[in-house]
């Protein structure tokens, strides 16, 4: 069972009103990420309004998932490399250089969505992470994201 | 001066609910695209909310505009290799089979935001567009979509 805190729990204050994964965003998405082993997992139920085609995700929504998991992903990632636990300072915060997604199936709206992250490289200041977008147990999405630290 | 009825606006209305670009959807951002030449463009002016760290604007959005701009580019594309104009039948309509972006600069949270496309492909079902983002004259994001025609 995972840390009851995610890893978006830990962004300080000031940094914490992201529209995709701060707490302090009340309009935001909320994304919460969590270890897993050594992969990262977050769980995101879209709703009714984030369609793409009727009946499908919206491709946009999924490729914000996948920002905000993985920037999250870096950060843990980054924690992890240095040997420090994700409530010392100085607190870690990625921002996103680059990001790909490749839809590879239509995703169904309705089931809650299940993204895994893996950390492909912690390299200085950037983390790449892979992320697999899952739905029903089927992976309609993957994606990559280079995320760099900031200064 | 551009067609006043963006691109979208021609999209059956039953392909017209997607988040990013359906002017069906009551909660979506509403998305609108418009020839400029051999150009395409699209403004948007991101919302307050739509934040990333406080002053700048979230990455998925970016994406989210990338996207909808593109396809709906794409679609507009696709009429004028076909010699149609974007009202006759059969509708024309596509999705996104891999976006990616480059975020080369934070984009700044208050200026209305231009988006420019560039068509770079259209083969069979498939067409590439480029997209550019600009802020206030500067350009702080890239990206390149793929997008495929319903069948």
């Amino acid at each position: 069972m995972p840390d009851e805190r995610a890893f978006q729990d830990y962004y300080p204050d000031d940094v914490a009103h992201c529209y995709g994964c701060g707490r302090l965003n009340e309009k935001g998405l909320h994304v919460r990420s969590f270890w897993d082993g050594d992969e990262t997992v977050c769980r995101y139920l879209p709703a009714p309004h984030h369609t793409a085609l009727p009946g499908f995700v919206y491709g946009g929504l999924i490729a914000s998932l996948i920002d905000c998991h993985a920037t999250g992903s870096a950060a843990a990632a980054g924690y992890r490399a240095q040997g420090r636990a994700m409530d010392t300072e100085p607190a870690l915060r990625y921002v996103t250089a680059a990001l790909k997604v490749d839809y590879l199936a239509p995703t169904p709206l309705g089931p809650e969505l299940e993204l895994r992250g893996t950390i492909k490289e912690v390299k200085g200041r950037k983390v790449v992470v892979a992320v697999s977008v899952r739905a029903n147990g089927i992976e309609t999405a993957k994606g990559e994201v280079v995320a760099v630290r900031l200064a």
